[in-house]
């Protein structure tokens, strides 16, 4: 197979969760950066590829550009099953992408840069009202998440197996730390990312450990 | 199987997007609006099979309850695969959810009911504020999904059959009415919303026609 390409930012958290499901699915790739603080997604290059302006985008081989994180990694778990990042029983692949979509849908697209940006510049907020936005999203997702995973958790966020909903929760643990969200309260979700930490798909994969991290 | 138990609110595009599913997969289900206005998804009851107090919630016979509309959605395509919501071919699946995806986490996440109280409350966001903000981000999501629906869509969002990401549209196309979201720009999206209105399993699911509908 040609190699793959991946279009991502360091800290992105959606480039993250990309980046770990193609490590533990073991596809080579690219790492081609994108700077969407200084407007590398506006290029007409890279607009062709994905219309919305967002990242990441993965080019595999010469298939059509796939954008959407989530998106991508449902198509890496059809095309490279192994390991599994979604449980067989259709039950249990429920609650795991019902976790995932709390954070991928009620909290990540809460507090990525174009959001912030726009209550700065068009809601006159200020640093603090925006950190307080940021946690307040957080919270709101985090608070239920706990009394979820206290069910559902092994070792990851559901069972002993990394799944789809560990990407999430990693990749929104990890981009929290930008604005110091407390994580005491939160012991399950804490335990579960140390758990992922000690693996080097995650720890690898790290937006800190990225050839484009500041 | 014991019927199944839809927890939902007649103008919710979630709600909407999962009352489509069970119509075409022939899932007869109880209606049990939570009136999300009133506060409904506070009570414990609903809290208890919902910790994120978010609509709809669906109750299959004796299994746990799923949220999260997507979740719920893939759950029955897995359990009731005719018709298919998703296409067959692995590329093909990620351009139906990669559409799905730009309206269910770009899009409807910013403009739910929640988030707009917040800006009213916590931001000082009046009413004007408020619908510029919602405009805002249909246009950031639709203006690229016209572009990308010229390529992908036949009489539906991916060729000539309905998919996931044609209930997303739907539900979002539906939900802009509320904030007169000028759809003149975006021939290909009325053109699909159109199609899909003269099914039964979207009219008949639409919000003005439950039993909660004001």
């Amino acid at each position: 197979m040609t190699p793959a390409r991946l279009y991502n930012y360091f800290r992105s958290s959606t480039s993250y969760r990309v980046r770990a499901a193609l490590r533990f699915k073991k596809v080579e790739y690219e790492y081609l950066p994108v700077h969407i603080r200084k407007g590398g997604q506006d290029s007409a290059e890279y607009r062709a590829m994905n219309p919305q302006r967002l990242v990441p985008t993965l080019v595999l081989g010469n298939a059509p550009p796939l954008a959407q994180s989530l998106a991508i990694i449902e198509y890496l778990e059809e095309r490279f099953p192994e390991p599994p990042l979604l449980p067989a029983d259709p039950l249990e692949r429920a609650k795991v992408r019902s976790i995932a979509y709390m954070i991928a849908m009620d909290t990540h697209p809460l507090n990525n840069l174009r959001v912030l940006s726009y209550l700065r510049d068009n809601l006159d907020a200020d640093e603090l009202a925006i950190a307080t936005w940021f946690r307040h999203w957080v919270a709101e997702t985090f608070e239920p998440l706990e009394t979820i995973l206290r069910k559902t958790s092994g070792r990851y966020c559901v069972g002993d197996a990394v799944t789809l909903a560990d990407l999430c929760v990693v990749a929104q643990v990890a981009s929290n730390t930008r604005f110091d969200v407390p994580m005491a309260p939160y012991p399950t979700i804490s335990r579960i990312y140390a758990a992922c930490m000690e693996l080097p798909e995650f720890a690898e994969t790290a937006p800190g450990r990225q050839p484009d991290a500041e």
